[in-house]
C-alpha cells in the first residue's frame, strides 16, 4: 500500500466540522466519498486535527493508504475536481508508510482573528471576529504568555472529548507559543491593485502552537483572553485558572470562525 | 428635507444585484427597506453604479433625502445594526442638496481579479475569477490601453440596459484608465500573522475607470482581453472591434464574481 499525505485549506462555514459523521456534510466525509470515487476502495482518512464546525483550515494535513497507482499530483488535480470549491487539496505527495498526519505531527499552529475596526468588512465575516468595544491588548498579551510551557488544561477544555481521538486520557497539553499582534491593514487603494479590499483597520491576531490540543481549547482560551482585555485580570490570574482544573472556572468558549488550523509540523524525518 | 450620503461595501454572492426588483434580494431593496424602518418615509435611494448579480462593491457610493432628525453617524450605526452583515455602511455623511450619487459622480473605478496560481484558495472563491491556464499577460496589458480614451462601446455592451439608468441613449463613453497589473502573494506565513490566508500566488487584477460605464462593458472587456491573452490579438485589433459596433464580434462576458466597484470619486465641490 502507498500513502499518500495532503495538505488542506478549507472554509468550515458550511461544514459540520472534520470529523466524518453520518448525515453530515464534513471535510473527513467528503474526502473518503472523493478518494473512494477514485480508487473503489474505501480509505481511512487521519487528519492532523479534528477542528470543529464552522472552523476554517489553511494546512490541516491528512493521509490516506491506496492501493491504486494514480500519483499524488493526478490524486491532487482529481481531489480538485471532485470536491466543492470550499475545500482544497494545496498540495499532495507520495510519503513513508510510517507516516501517520495525527501521530507524526511535531506540532499545529491556530491563528484567531479579531477585527478591531468599527465596521467589519462584507468580505471578512466568515474569517474573523469582530469586537469593536474596549479592550486592554497589554493585558491580553501579557496573559497569553501565562499558557505556554507545561499544564493541565482541563479549565480550558470542553467538558468531554479531545480534538485528537482519545487515545491518551491526559488534559496535560504542552504549548510552545501563545502570542497576540495587531496588525494594521490600510485601507484599500485604487491605485494598488491585489489582494481582497476590505481589510481595512486593525486586527488583533492570535497564534497558538503546540503539539496537541483538548476539544474547544483554543476558543476557550480566546474566550478568557477576552475577558481578560474588558477587565484586565493579572497574567497570574490565568495560571489560577489553571490550577483549579475547573471549565466553569474559565471564560466563555469564542465562536469558531473567527479560528483557522493554520500548519501542521512534521519533523525532517517523516 | 436632507441628504444623507453612504459609502457601502458589500459581497455580491447572494444577491441579484443593486437595483431594487420585486422579490428578489437586492442591495437597493434591502436598504429602501432599512431606511424606511428607521424614518417611516419611503426613500428614495440612488446608486452610483447599478451592479449586476454577483458583482460586489468596497465603496459603492449611494444618497437618500430624509426628514429625520438622525445624524448621518446614527443612520450608519442603525443601517448597520438592520442590515445583513454581507452589507455594511462604511461611512454616512450629510451633504448638500444638490448632491445626486449617480450624476454628480466624476469617475468610477471597477477591479476584475484573476487568480493564476494552480489551486484556488477556499477563500478567495467568493471573489476571484480562477484562469490558471496560460495567458499572454504582454498582449492583454497592450491590448487594454486601447480602450483608453473617448469610443462607441456597442461592440461591448449587453444588447439591452445601461448600468446608469437610461438618462442618455449614447454609447459612448470616455474611459480614463484601463491597465492590467501582476501582484504577487506570498504565501502565508505562521510568523507573520494577520490578513486572510490564501492569497498565495500570482493575481492578476484589471482596474478601470470612467464616468460611466453600458451594461455589462466591464465584464465584456476582461472576457474579450481574456481571449487577447490566449491567441495574441494585436492591441489594433481592439480598434478595430470597437469600431464595429456589433456585440459579436467582441468576446464573451467574463463572470461576475471577479469584478468589484472599487470606489467613486467626486468632484471636490459636491
Amino acid at each position: 500500500m502507498r500513502n499518500i499525505k495532503l495538505t488542506l485549506a478549507y472554509d468550515g462555514t458550511g461544514f459540520h466540522g472534520w470529523q466524518a459523521q453520518p448525515g453530515c456534510s464534513t471535510i473527513q466525509g467528503l474526502l473518503a466519498e472523493s478518494i473512494e470515487k477514485l480508487t473503489q476502495e474505501r480509505p481511512t482518512v487521519v487528519g492532523a486535527g479534528r477542528t470543529d464546525a464552522g472552523v476554517h483550515a489553511w494546512g490541516q494535513v491528512a493521509n490516506f493508504e491506496t492501493g491504486s497507482r494514480m500519483s499524488a499530483d493526478e490524486f491532487l488535480r482529481a481531489l480538485n475536481s471532485l470536491l466543492p470549491q470550499q475545500v482544497r487539496v494545496r498540495a499532495a505527495e507520495e510519503v513513508a508508510s510510517e507516516f501517520h498526519a495525527r501521530y507524526s505531527a511535531r506540532d499545529k499552529t491556530y491563528r484567531y482573528r479579531i477585527y478591531r475596526g468599527r465596521v467589519l468588512s462584507p468580505f471578512c465575516v466568515r474569517y474573523v471576529l469582530h469586537e469593536p468595544h474596549a479592550l486592554d491588548f497589554a493585558a491580553m498579551a501579557g496573559a497569553a504568555r501565562a499558557f505556554e510551557g507545561v499544564h493541565d488544561f482541563t479549565s480550558f477544555a470542553a467538558s468531554t472529548g479531545s480534538e485528537e481521538e482519545d487515545r491518551d486520557r491526559t488534559t496535560t497539553r504542552e504549548i510552545l507559543q501563545s502570542e497576540w499582534s495587531r496588525v494594521f491593514s490600510p485601507a484599500p487603494d485604487a491605485g494598488v491593485p491585489g489582494g481582497t479590499p476590505g481589510t481595512e483597520g486593525e486586527e488583533w491576531v492570535y497564534l497558538i502552537r503546540g503539539r496537541s490540543f483538548l476539544r474547544h481549547m483554543v476558543r476557550i482560551i480566546v474566550g478568557t483572553l477576552l475577558e481578560v482585555g474588558r477587565r484586565p485580570l493579572a497574567p497570574s490570574e490565568i495560571s489560577e485558572l489553571l490550577v483549579q482544573r475547573d471549565r466553569s472556572a474559565a471564560g466563555p468558549t469564542a465562536p469558531a470562525q473567527g479560528l483557522c488550523l493554520h500548519s501542521v509540523e512534521y519533523p525532517p524525518a517523516v
